[in-house]
């Protein structure tokens, strides 16, 4: 389960130690600790990270196949965490310590920044291959993220990336050996913790975003 | 005038021998190539390419001028050829073995990826030179395909892009040896061919272009 | 204060000695130079520059805090001149000799393309640190013309390029020794004097960039 520490002005969330599947209590979680993140007053940033060979593997089918009947409410809750994301009003910075895929990959991309390990774990959007297209609004996120070829590559052969190719595409802002990924995503969110002091960056983000943003939260 | 072949999993389209502009028997014959690509079953993909030193010169103009009361029509043609290769529901290659101009190089991205031969040949966007300002839909089209500033170059300023300075634009995935070109492009559409056996890259590509496509199928 | 010569095909506006302040008088003078690009006839193209170390600083603060009650006007009146050179018929080559900060670097990107000085000098978008967000229709220009990271990057960290990191991120074309930004500019311009001949130049930029003219020229 996600858990959040903080250490001087940058929160830390753990995704957890597993494979970090979006499952409903999951989303629970995280929501509650960027309640704490969004709470807090004055200068902070947010890392997000996990222990592991796994960042997150996205949305938890075994769940969604035993629950069909919630499959609209949960693409939902789902859409909601990545436009919370998208658009916190504190610097983010995804430390991609291991695999990121589907809505994994997803939520890195919501992040204001990507730092990930080079040798080791993959960046992929595995959805033409395993038959779930993406919805209008994770389309969009993805879209808006990464250069045109890129995202029409990525999204439609299922291409894996490793970090030092996940760097070169612009997928990801650095690829680091293992045991710098978390320092340097603390250090970039450092870096930018005090501008969390006004709501500036957070309508900065939201215009960015808007028609993503709008899309996410739309109610089918 | 195009011809369809089929090897193995990749229909194979020969788009011509000689300039390849988009007469309009021309366009009848490749969207009725389209047709058997789209009606067959199971795994398969396409490779588009051309014989000689010309992808396509684009619009037939000389057709045009001689019946400019069917200009209208025309440009819907050629929008929904471009709109139908964008959304095409089979993983698309262009082997681009020569010169692809207006709306013979908008044709090359309308496919998923392209390779280009490195020494000969240029992709290159006249519009702004032959005074044919291009399409709302065109104009989308080629946005939605290349980095932002690439498009603004091509579109106002007519430049050529040879295969290599293609590549390092990302305009074209790759560019390699004329013997390559062609190989080239049917290995990456092989690898691909599984993808068309179930409708989610068709709803993928639709999704990621919908706007586009949408103002390509606009009617005046 | 702004002023306009001609050399040959080439306009040469100086945007002046000084910190180039969109000030109210200068937006007028700088509006009545484009009348007079505009209105001339024929093959030209258009240079910016400035003197000193500053290209322009962007809004005149002191300005507008002085007169708080035309904050709406003055911001649709700068809005405007970046529709304007956005949308303007004629080539436009920004030399970036100095600073370009805020709207002042807002201004480079309404340019087709920009030449900076290599070794000093920042484009710098300030805004996350000095609690102004960015407009509607200002963050939709500034992310038509950078990838999409860069875009992120420059407007929620506030990031200064020098020009070779401006160069290598894409926000400017060429980064080139101080000598060498006007002579730079004055060549490229002069290569596409001729599009200005006839109307296809703006048609095509207008249509590129249409939705991003909406909202610069949206009145709130």
């Amino acid at each position: 389960m996600p858990t959040l520490e903080r250490h001087d002005d940058v929160f830390f969330l753990d995704l957890g130690g597993g494979e970090n599947r979006l499952h409903p209590d999951w989303l629970t979680e995280v929501d509650a600790a960027l309640d704490e993140v969004e709470k807090a007053e004055g200068p902070r940033a947010l890392v997000t990270a996990a222990t592991g060979k796994i960042y997150s593997n996205g949305l938890d089918l075994d769940w969604l196949f035993a629950h069909p009947e919630e499959h609209p409410d949960y693409v939902a809750r789902v859409q909601d965490l990545l436009a919370r994301m998208l658009s916190l009003p504190v610097f983010t910075v995804a430390a991609v310590q291991g695999h990121a895929f589907a809505a994994g990959a997803m939520l890195s991309l919501a992040h204001d920044v990507r730092v990930m390990r080079a040798d080791r774990g993959f960046w992929c959007l595995p959805e033409a291959d395993i038959n779930i297209p993406f919805t209008p609004g994770m389309s969009a996120l993805i879209q808006a993220r990464l250069a045109p070829q890129v995202a029409h590559v990525a999204m439609t052969t299922g291409r894996r990336y490793g970090g030092t190719d996940a760097a070169a595409a612009g997928i990801v802002d650095q690829a680091v050996p293992e045991d710098d990924v978390r320092p340097t995503a603390v250090e970039i969110a450092a870096a930018q913790a005090a501008k969390a002091a006004h709501p500036t960056l957070g309508t900065i983000k939201s215009r960015l975003y808007a028609p993503v943003l709008d899309l996410l939260r739309e109610r089918g």
